[in-house]
Parts: C-alpha cells; structure tokens; sequence
C-alpha cells in the first residue's frame, strides 16, 4: 500500500469513529452537536490520528484503542481549530474549503463546539473501551491534558498572539512551535507508546522522531503559507506575512527552511532504525510532511 | 462550628488548592496563567468544593484528594463563567465585583485561559495524587466531561442562548438548569462518593440530594437576579428580565418560586437521613443556598 493509500485509509476509519462518539440529540442542545461534527468531520489529513494507530501498531496496541485515542486527538486538534478561526483570535473564515465554524454557526456556538470537544475527548479516552487497564487510560488523560493546556497547544497559542506585536528570534519561534503544534504531535506518537505498554527506550525513540517531525511539520507549513496556494489549500495564504509575523521562512529564507525541513525529516526517519520495516509507515510520513502541496 | 465558618474554612483550603496548582512560568505564555488564575482566584463562595470535600468525608476518602478534585471542578466552573461572559455570549463587564477576565486582559486570552483550565481541570483528576486507584482516578475523568460536556453544562449554556428567542414552558427550563448549573452540583456530590468507593445506595442516596440541591439553587439564583442587590452580589441584576428570558420566577412568580425553592431543599436533606449526623454540613448547605442574599 502507498503512503497516500494508507492516509485515506486510516482518515476514513477516523471518520467513522469520529462520526459514531459526535451523536445529537434531539433538544436545543443538539446545535452544538452539530457544530462540533462540522468542525471536526471536515476531511482533513488526519496525520495525528495516523501517527497515533501506526505507533500502537509497533507495540500490537488493539485497533480499536488507538483509534479512539486518535479520535480524541482529533476533538483537541478542531476544537483548536474552531477557537483560533474566531475573530477574537486568527479571525479567518475559511478552512479546508469551507465556512469557519463561527460563521456557519455562530460565534457562541464556536466557542461552546470547542469547550465540548474537549470535554468529550477526555471522556473517550477514559473509558473502558480505549484500553482495558485504567492506569494507562490515566495516562493518556494526563499527557492529553498537558500536550494542550497552557504548558503546551494553549501556551503556543497564546505566545502566537504576542507575536503579532513583537519580534521573535528562531529560538522563541522554535518554542512556540514545539508548544502550539509539536506537543500535540509528540503525544499522538507517545499515546502509541503508551497504548502498546511500550518498553522505556522505544519510547524514547518515538518520542525523539515526533519531535523532528513536528518541526519538519511547521517549518512545511509555514513554506505554504509563503509559496502555496490558497485553492489547493482551501485557506487563506501569506496570512503571516500579512501580519507581519515572524515566521521560519520570514526568519531563514524559503531555500535555508526548505532545506532544514528537509533535514529534520531525515533525522526523525533515523530515529525509528531500530523498529526496522515496521516503521516504515511512519518513515514515509516524514518524508511526506515536507513534500506536501497542501 | 457554624456553616459560615465551615464555608469559610473549605474555601481557603480549596483557594491554597488552587494557588498550588496555578502557577505561571516566565516566558510570554505566562500571560495565560495569569488569566487563568485571576478567573479563578476569586474569593467565590466554593459551594461545590464544599459538597465534594463533605461528601467524600462521608466515605472517608482522604483530604488531599478531595481537595484536588474540588479544585478540578471549581476550574470548570471559573473556565464556563470565563467563557459565558464573554460578548459573543452573555457580554457582561462585571462579576464579584471585578471586571471580567475579557475585559481585564483581552478575549483571545480569555478564550485560552477558560481552555487550558479545562484540559488543567482534568490532569489534576488523572494524576496519581488525586487517588490511589487509577480506576477511580478513570471514573472522575468521564464522569467531569459527561457533566459539563454537550449533554451537561455546555449544552446548558446551548439552551438558554436559544431561549434568548423561544418561549420556554416550565419542562423546559428545568431541564435547562438540570443541565446548565445541576451536571455540575450533581457530579460533586457524586465525586465523594467515588473518592470514598461508597456503597452504591449511599452514592444514590447523595445523587438524589444534590438533585434537589442543583434546582433550589437555581431557583434562588433566579430570586436573587429578580430582587438581590447589586452591590452584594457583585454583579449586574434583573439580567434574564431585560433580555425578556423566561426564568423560574417569571413563570412561577416570586412567592411560588420561594415556596419551591424552600421545598426543594427540605426534600435534599432529607435524602441524607440514613448518613445520620455526619451529614450535617450537607442538610445546611440546603438551607443556605435558599436563604443567602449573594
């Protein structure tokens, strides 16, 4: 199977379990049900979720674990999503193609989608069915919880926004990155790990390979945003040049980035030498982040 | 020692809770923490930290982890009234007598700040300090996001936006507060019960009180917006009446509504009969929440 088979695989299994934890109702309340599965089943890429089941699948983690937990990762991932299209926030109405979720709905509505995704994606990955042992379920709360408060996807976020008036050097705008988008990346490829009970050094491995990917992973992006375009992407372009934000790219030069992403990419492949063709999956995947055209 | 001086007591223990674990780094995401910690250290009444420590008290379940999960629990609430204040929502300026969190720092940080409460609200849950059987430390987590998820607080807060446009009849509005201000009553009480292991007809015994105790408080607060004094309460008054939303004293009317309330709490202490005496705190907590005047 190719790589790009392997993503539409495993996006549509996501899909399907996303589709089958998002259920409304049928009072006044089923509108933020509604708003939750049009921010979160919205085709996308579905990488985290791929990191965390081809992760599990190193350690022989059940299915149906991992894709709950990449289900969860998902609910974090959109709700992000939803809050930062605000106009309080990035204020940007167009995603993948599509109307914001503050402007399909409305802005209170967003903002209460967002705060229900969380809650729900820790409620999945607590219960039962994600692992049959509570202690790694713990687990896997508390590295969810810490991968996006304000230590990590918040903190990012929050260091993003103070961007927009200040001058940010590569070592702060590296920081923002491992915070806004790396730490949730590392977890996807730690809850794998931590599904399959994986011994302490491969571990470690997965974790040094999601920490290379992450950069890889927004150095790309911000290669996108400064060269892609905007009909492939379904998104505004140029939107941190605009606002005259920093970025690798604004910092490095578009050859300098693309040839350290490129870099990274390698150097997170390396790290997975020891699991030998069982990760090639993920290997791929790091080559793919930094080729992508959208 | 009188319930005011109980309340007291619990809420600074609970506040030290909270100070303990709030605390901001030094780089330019510290300006989250500090939201975070200003929305909850607040000087609020802590009337929900008060039914999980005197509810697991009950059981015997220890201090330190009562005390962590009423801390858990008073971030979701200061991260939903964070939210709920914000202008795209209910818009108010003032709460306790202080300017809101949007209005002290700005939305986007109140926005993040009631985020990363939520996510630190269920890390604290989830870590092995809260309890020593990771199974229980599970059962909290689901049983918090179900309670203030889409089918608890969350979608609460859905129905009473809608209501800004529809009539509601009493079935309605019941179901409303169930959900709005009662998930989160009710999992309190349901906390200590999990915290101590109780025996299943005691935990039903103290779901049933918190049941009653989640609608009188509601109908008091309902009292209180039609005939409290702004300055005691710290907030603006006859808030629902302006926006024409109905509430349990416009459609029951003043004198119904107190008789209700008043009832409604007869009926929670009653359900704590078989605790005997241990549950004195609790049966005054029931005439407090309908007889305070803030």
């Amino acid at each position: 199977m190719t790589l790009q088979d392997s993503l539409r695989t495993n996006a549509q299994d996501v899909e399907h379990m996303l589709d089958r934890l998002l259920v409304a109702g049928d009072g006044p309340e089923a509108r933020v049900v509604e708003a939750m599965r049009y921010g979160t089943l919205n085709g996308g890429k579905r990488i985290r979720p791929f990191l965390v089941v081809h992760g599990a699948a190193l350690f022989n983690a059940t299915p149906t674990g991992a894709l709950r937990t990449a289900a969860a990762i998902e609910m974090v991932h959109s709700y992000s999503l939803i809050h930062d299209d605000l106009p309080a926030m990035d204020d940007d109405d167009l995603r993948r193609g599509r109307p914001t979720t503050h402007i399909r709905y409305d802005e209170a509505t967003a903002i209460l989608a967002g705060d229900a995704l969380q809650a729900l994606a820790f409620e999945v990955l607590a219960r039962p069915e994600t692992h049959s042992d509570p202690g790694v379920r713990a687990e896997l709360v508390v590295a969810l919880a810490a991968a996006s408060g304000a230590e990590g996807m918040v903190g990012g976020q929050m260091i993003d926004l103070w961007a927009e008036e200040h001058d940010l050097d590569i070592a702060t705008i590296t920081r923002l990155q491992r915070m806004k988008t790396g730490a949730l990346i590392r977890f996807s490829c730690e809850a794998g790990a931590l599904l399959g009970k994986a011994p302490e050094a491969a571990r470690q491995s997965l974790t040094a390979y999601a920490h290379d990917l992450g950069l890889a992973f927004q150095i790309a992006d911000d290669l996108l945003d400064e060269t892609g375009d905007e009909a492939a992407m379904g998104k505004r372009a140029h939107k941190d040049a605009d606002k005259g934000k920093a970025t690798f790219v604004s910092l490095l030069g578009v050859e300098r980035a693309r040839e350290q992403a490129s870099l990274l990419a390698d150097q997170a492949a390396a790290h997975l030498d020891s699991f030998g063709d069982k990760a090639a999956p993920l290997r791929d995947l790091a080559r793919y982040v930094v080729e992508r055209r959208s």
